[in-house]
């Protein structure tokens, strides 16, 4: 399953085409929907007020409510959008206007931030959406959590445990969290930045089960971290990725980090699962594991320092407009469609 | 620059086929040798005793001393090997002999780890060298350091400071630390842990400096994040990766993570670089930075718990043979291989 | 540039996304609307009397009447469709009506040929006339005639004294022939096939001037010669693609079919261009020079054996509905898409 | 499967990587070798007198006699080289010096036609031996002859009466035709050329029995003829390609083109096999069935005109060195070989 995500944030539409859908999924459109709604903004204090009527129309691909097997492309129409906010003198910092007007040699839609809009994780949710429901007619699902927020940390997963109905629970939550205690704390380290114009950022934490063992291999390209993380950097805002215990296993000896094998159920499963549920880049049977740094909202309301690109010189900036003071909650379907759709592109091959 | 490694630890040969070669480089094997030396073992007491004669031959691509543009395939024979030392039942808790037997039905050669052995990594440093020289004629240059072994910090990068010396400066130690009493520490923790029959993991970080503005895109499969993580996990025992200040964000406010612009030399550049030189997927003209976490060596002398695939059993293992207690040093050159070898990739584009 | 076509004929909409536009190309809408116009079904008695209203409506990466860089998708409404014409169960000779069937294990949209359907090219033509835009500004235009319908021969392209003129002239005629005459007899032929209740076949021929010596490899998948047919064979219908002399190489000598190297206007070009513009699977600064065969429409109102998909037993059948007995005309800016598309593709290397 | 050539005539050795190889294949090495012998020159007065070595050494991929699934590399080393025989200065009409030259900037290896050399063909003649042995195991077999050479025909195939038998058949002669008689004809005509100092060209004819319908899809990069011929035009000398009745539908009507559906043994077939085994891009179950022209070998000992490079001026050249009148018989391994790679990757999907 191979996706190409369209648009920009003031343009017609955004959207998304999916290639090698498998034929004969019967597409669930309310749960469809529902993935959507998680992303969308404005649904609580913590988001931006904009409207955003992520409506999705699917052009092809569908027929008699199955997937045909051939490119299915869906389309979301950009309506509430305020062109005036913006300008492209003076490249905000922590965003894309200076590197997409050198890469695009200044003809990028700079508006709403035009490609690198945050808007389009919606496609992304939705192309997940598809690729979950595939997935879970073979068995696997996928959840993730807000593990920190402002420093704040939520109870971790810990790569054995993690069921079906945790990730339902989990998605069942405006705001993600194992421990509502610990999300209670993390919203209110959001709105303290809020009152301060300022952003905060987080770390999302993310697991599959119901993968079999051998999807993968050692090589370049193939190899499951290697595909997944590539997924997860089409994120925008996601800036580090670890599996397992991760950067943990800077701090651990061999004798610890090494995961037994051991028998659960009568199949070989391993007693820890520190690797992540990989070994040597493919699958061992074990919940696929890891967690994703997203960087805070660059879009603060304080006076900034930047250059004027026509100029070259020095010059100030505030950002105006409507900003999320912290897009994690808002991230953590669209990390779950990343990692939906890069499982898919394994067990496809 | 496309690369394809092949080979088994315990087979005829190992190496690799380097496609879009730039046609014209001038190949200086005594830098390549410099480079394949800092990754073979047996250096110093840290490492294992094994004597790896990693004398490359190339094949083809190469005529009167330049590149020609065609593929170039260079060789490394086998010959150190006691093939003896290897048994096939009973999976290495922390290695890809389970996964290896599930992926390739049983057909892997499980000799020495066969295709997953570190030894593999020889190829992708001689590569990676190939790719450095071609990243010099156009002013770019790579370097990495220990970042942290066994909990032992060194001073690190800053993402503004790093020069082409300092990298010829680290590059030139046998244990590649900025602070020589970091160094020290971390080297008396790794004979800990051997006296302890145990292993330990480490950070690398990693830097370039000098590349362009402009490299790379938003989308899936071009963003810079993307492309060089996925090179990175393409190295064995990496299994994180976090650009800038990483899994750092998720304590940052955006007032303090965002990188304000200024003019440095008359260029746009950033006061600070917490976003590891890439905005949008994109490089910014600040230096590339990245950290990656390696694992402890799986292979260590002490009882692990298995499971015997012929019966289905628990059982009991001792790894025998000669392993190092510490790999983060050796895989110091293998990181910048694979930073290069992406870096390449990025700018042919 | 790669471009990817979704849509089903009788689905809401069909179109195309392409990618690694280059940013800054100022698309001129009309001349898009001319290329389309050329492929569009109604214009003459040689087609169907369907309208197809080929309204394109841009809905991203475009702003300001320039590419942005990013994905630039085109979506195409459909409007005038009679689903009640198609049925599912008998499979029409010459179609993928029963391929399609398994293919896609039954869940194919099959009305109206759905993915399959010739109206796909719609979108074809459209990307085509980006790439040609882009082309035309570095200097290399494409042009095609009608080679031969139904055993009639227009007057050959000689792969040397083609130019950008002789293709605005052929550009411009609704039935593409060097010779009107040719023309006239061709256009009689297919009248007598249509009364027959039958269709024609026919061989489109199509050059492209104005090249670089240089592009293209020997290699897999990067030779002119394969990347251009890929291209062409995407295109339905099209069943034999020949390069310069083509099969007739097949009762020359060497030294009748080599082309003697010269001079031209200071420039090394050949004397003869049997080869096609192509040395080992490079372009050699000649004219790219290629033929492709056209089978008769599978469409014809005359009764024909198949086979009851349902019931596994023979059958017969009369399709119904509106058909072309000729589309090789249509088909000409078709096969000019698609080769510029993969000239694209070169020259971005 | 995915295969690399490198290598240089007249370097250390020429070789191929295969990737995505099926673990557990019992490498039948006899086979192998009888496949590089088919291609080998010297075995008749038809080819050169140069005696290629072809002795295959395997690298890696391969364990206890079955393929790993791992990359599998194969070597040849170069001997019987003699570098004195060429020049730079002066173009070879036909060849791809000139293009070589522009593409690779001067520094591609010269000797010996360097990369662009007949010689590389050996390399791919293994892979498809390995390719065809795959296949076996699926019960799809691929066949060819030479259709004509210098104007002389042999019995076509017809894409429906082709079996493993004929292939073996055709496979056990030097110089594979159906009809003696013709063989012998041709062969008169080669030594004729021969005598005139020239060469021939001529047509190959493929079919392979046995695929199931399904493999394929109409889409850009996935369509069965878009493969097939990618595949083919890398193979050096192939100029043209053509799919069942080729250019032979400008002639036909609808009525004779269409393939009547029918039931043979009880499954889905057609009567006639005009499409080549292929409908919409998809395997139809039929014979895949194809041509190839093949131009004449450029290098024939006559006067040729040229141009000197380093002085831009007109010359005269005769290349001297041993040169093969015709090498159609010894390209039909080859093309069969290029066939069977393709089938893989189309199975592999």
């Amino acid at each position: 399953m191979r996706y190409t995500i369209f648009g920009e944030s003031h343009g017609p539409a955004i959207g998304v085409v999916l290639e090698d859908v498998p034929p004969g999924l019967r597409l669930d459109l309310e749960a469809v929907e529902r993935e959507l709604r998680r992303r969308a903004p404005g649904q609580n204090q913590l988001s931006t007020p904009r409207r955003e009527a992520d409506a999705v129309k699917i052009l092809s691909g569908l027929f008699e409510g199955r997937t045909c097997g051939t490119p299915l492309c869906a389309v979301i129409e950009n309506t509430d959008t305020r062109s005036g906010d913006y300008q492209n003198d003076l490249p905000r910092p922590g965003h894309a206007d200076y590197t997409g007007h050198v890469r695009y040699e200044g003809c990028n839609d700079y508006r709403g931030g035009g490609h690198f809009s945050g808007r389009l994780t919606a496609p992304l949710v939705f192309a997940g959406a598809v690729a979950k429901q595939e997935l879970a007619r073979q068995g696997v699902f996928v959840g993730a959590h807000i593990r920190a927020v402002a420093g704040v940390e939520d109870t971790p997963f810990d790569g054995i445990h993690e069921t079906r109905e945790l990730f339902e629970m989990l998605a069942a939550k405006p705001f993600p969290t194992v421990s509502d205690e610990a999300g209670a704390r993390m919203r209110r380290a959001i709105f303290a930045a809020k009152e301060d114009c300022d952003s905060v950022g987080g770390v999302i934490e993310c697991c599959a089960v119901g993968l079999p063992a051998g999807l993968g291999s050692p090589d370049f390209g193939q190899n499951v971290e290697g595909i997944v993380s590539q997924h997860l950097f089409a994120v925008p805002a996601v800036k580090a990725v670890a599996f397992g215990a991760g950067f943990g296993f800077a701090g651990m000896r061999g004798s610890a980090a090494n995961d037994p094998f051991c028998l659960r159920d009568g199949k070989i499963a391993t007693e820890t699962n520190h690797t992540g549920g990989v070994n040597g880049g493919i699958t061992n049977g074990m919940p696929l594991w890891f967690s994703v740094a997203v960087r805070p909202t660059p879009s603060i309301s304080r006076l900034q320092r930047t250059v004027s690109l026509s100029r070259l010189e020095p010059a100030e900036l505030v950002v105006r407009g409507r900003h999320d003071p912290c897009i994690v909650h808002r991230a953590v379907p669209v990390i779950e469609a990343a990692c939906a759709l890069a499982l898919c592109r394994l067990m496809r091959r």
